[in-house]
């Protein structure tokens, strides 16, 4: 593509050369001939220069440079945009795969593609574009939206409710049963039917391995445009709040509700039935045990606002010194104790034994 | 089905009109004309009252309702047991799809199902009425239960022994090769072959994506009624006992031996080689390191009874405290120091440097 | 096979009849005629000659025991290596099962052998004796060695290269995207693509369930030797050296680099953008937030070294003592102040209320 070309549809000022043909992306360390890299970091410039990228993505108020440049406020989102028009993924060809098993009264729109060996059961809708690896399975009267793309051995089961753009990768398990049970008057456990749903919404993105269950009744809801790592856990009935992100090996227990523009950072733990507000960020491996309130950010088992925790770290740091403190202050009481005792001899010479002695 | 019936099948004691029908059932704030409701708290009775539901499942003690109503001393137990009766799970088509791969000296018992794609290799043998989905693979010479039901792309290795009624979600791993080396000479890792086996005995419930790892030699063993929630990681040796509960994201190391009904919490690690004792919980998150006795609550890492948990969290609160108690006795002192020295200056007016000068 | 041969193979020194078959290893204690078991510690001897075995891999330097013995500096590497050679994993026949789907352009060396229902896309090569399990899925141009194994239902995507004698287990995912989002000016997260790769060097192991994601740009990669275990977390642009070992629900943020010989306990969590030196151990549920130096031993979170952090846990348990020492203390310190207070009273007998009083 040409310079000038890409300078229009990022929407950045040229400045330089726009005939040049750029034919890569490339961070800047690895960027070679026909490269374009970008600079995020004024710092990095002097790099650039010794680099042999051909042309470079940098901030609007950076120094000047001898390559041809392209200008922006945002240059990192820039060159993620430049990478959406370099690499488009990969489309399969339209249609079902013959090794495919679809079932009957299945409803595929136009240019849907179903790789080899998936299974489509009875009553699943999938909207336009959409594609389906290999080795997937769409459980019974699941409705799938436009252009989402499910790569090879997602599993969604029955009655799942999936928007549009959404996301899922490999070992993903959507729709599995709640963990529920109830015991019985021999506190034995009986099984309670897991026959809620699951809707996952636009621009939903689920990451590789990921389990979420199915609600008891009602549904367990992803919201617009939420983010979700690998292997996380989403009990059933949760609802996490729109433009959301979940990191990894995080679990959130049943009927908790996320806010939006949450963050909750890897390994972190929500309990069952609390309310994490809007905005707020969870800190990684933090055990979250009640609600949350709007907008901050938490740390630790049981998490606590982080000024909180670092205090309290701090404050374990300094026992040692309190030991210390205490150790003198002991030594100075008794230094005290002592010359009053002798004092009070002096002023009574003539009793030593008064108190002590029999009577 | 007729409220009447419904009265006798769960032994609840019918108030009011037995003739009505119910279609449904559905949580109180949901229930419309038609549902069977219940209420497990006498303080959602008004709000019973503003709903549609045109029965309800209710407490033998609470107060009379408008309604027709299933008095019981479990109301939800009761309910449990009327999603069971409304919710039988879907039973697929018996006999084995033809896109599946059976191999040769394989037992299926009368009314087996085997979903499309999955592959069941020689030896194997399954019970009555046992439930294979889509694209399952079960290893040479398995042996399954009767009334089992195995979700879709679960995958079971060879040699694994599996009891009645065991259900297994999508995405669960059993009988994967535990995790073992020796060093050699040289320092490199020698993998130590894996050739014990996994019996998974009645009534137990494997979530999705669940690993549980062969033994090296002898058994991992889950004993009768364990239930086990998602992205759990049983490894090898591991014995869990009966009518055990482990919550998401929980690992359990090599040759621990976990007893009967305990509770691990979500996010749990137990070290290996260790023993949990009957009737222990262990809170969320918490890192147990060694060996518990029976009943206790245990939490933190490393993990300890739930109390002394609760007092280090309080001990850490108070440090800053602690630090102002110990300024406020540093100044008390030096105020009793200098009171001292002033004292004694006093009483000895014409010395004043007796003491420390040179004599 | 006789035990005369074993001890060739496994260059131990024989003591005792060396023309006895062997059938079987096993532990001690369940260690059967026809059965080689092995004793690690001499306290166990007495426990071998109560048992049925046969014959005993033992300690060079251990007393004379009455069963014919393999005698070795290191008995339990002896075992480890008589396991394989007795057991040797089941080989499948060789070639493609017909319900594979293999496209174009893929190339097999001699003796591969593909389970059925796998999907091998275009542009794959697979390396001399290598054994792809059923319902696997390798994607596009991934590049495989010679004697590595793949259980089934792995799914690998596409450009991935992978070494020799490489073991993936069931249900792992190697390649998913990375987890890389950028806002726009409206706040809204624009997908970063994920064009980088997956290398996984020789001798790797790779647990089942685990999820190693490519890089956004560049490499991720696992060099030779190291082990993963279950359900591992590998984010896009990690390096993980050689010979090191990660257990169970560890998780690796984006664009960190581990050293060799590292060990990972299991449920570790490393920040991203850190990096870990060599033979480095992070103890179980630890998080890592910071670049760690080579060879220490590192717990807790924030994880500091492991001296550091018991030290921490005793100071916690000294603070119930602490608060004792600070009452002990005020109360010293008010009995030496009422002490003064009354000497002042006597020595100034007459003037009772001079200083309070109003003048």
């Amino acid at each position: 593509m040409q310079l000038r070309e890409l300078a229009e549809k990022l929407r950045c000022r040229l400045v330089g050369n726009g005939e040049i043909e750029v034919n890569r992306l490339a961070p800047l360390h690895e960027a070679g001939e026909g490269d374009l890299a970008f600079v995020a970091n004024a710092r990095d410039l002097p790099k650039l220069e010794a680099s042999k990228a051909s042309a470079v993505i940098a901030h609007e108020g950076s120094p000047p440079c001898s390559k041809p440049a392209l200008l922006t406020n945002d240059p990192y989102l820039a060159f993620v945009q430049a990478l959406r028009l370099f690499y488009t993924p990969d489309r399969p060809t339209r249609g079902v795969h013959p090794s495919s098993i679809v079932q009957e009264g299945v409803c595929l729109a136009e240019d849907v593609a179903i790789g080899p060996l998936s299974v489509v059961e009875a009553g699943v809708t999938i909207g336009q574009r959409s594609i389906v690896g290999a080795q997937v399975y769409i459980g019974k009267g699941t409705r799938v939206g436009v252009d989402c793309r499910f790569y090879p051995q997602v599993m969604i089961r029955d009655g799942v409710e999936i928007g549009d753009r959404v996301i899922i990768h490999s070992g993903a398990v959507i729709g599995s049963d709640g963990f529920g049970y109830r015991k019985d008057g021999q506190g034995v456990r009986i099984k309670i039917p897991q026959v809620g749903r699951v809707i996952l919404e636009d621009d939903v993105e689920i990451g590789a391995n990921v389990t979420i269950d199915r609600a008891t009744m009602g549904t367990t809801r992803i919201k617009r445009g939420t983010k979700i790592d690998n292997l996380v856990q989403i009990a059933h009935n949760v609802v996490v709040g729109a433009d959301t992100v979940i990191a990894a090996l995080s679990g959130i227990s049943g009927s908790t509700t996320i806010g939006d523009r949450v963050t909750l950072a890897g390994q972190v733990g929500i309990a069952d039935h609390v309310e994490i507000g809007d905005d707020v960020t969870v800190g990684a491996q933090a055990g979250v045990t009640k609600s949350l309130p709007p907008g901050g950010v938490f740390l630790g088992f049981p998490a606590v606002p982080h000024l909180e925790f670092k205090r309290s770290v701090a404050a374990v740091n300094r026992i040692p010194q309190l030991l210390m403190a205490i150790k003198r202050i002991e030594a100075r009481l008794a230094s005290l104790e002592d010359t009053m005792r002798e004092r009070r001899e002096e002023a009574q010479p003539s009793q030593p034994a008064s108190e002590g002695g029999p009577q």
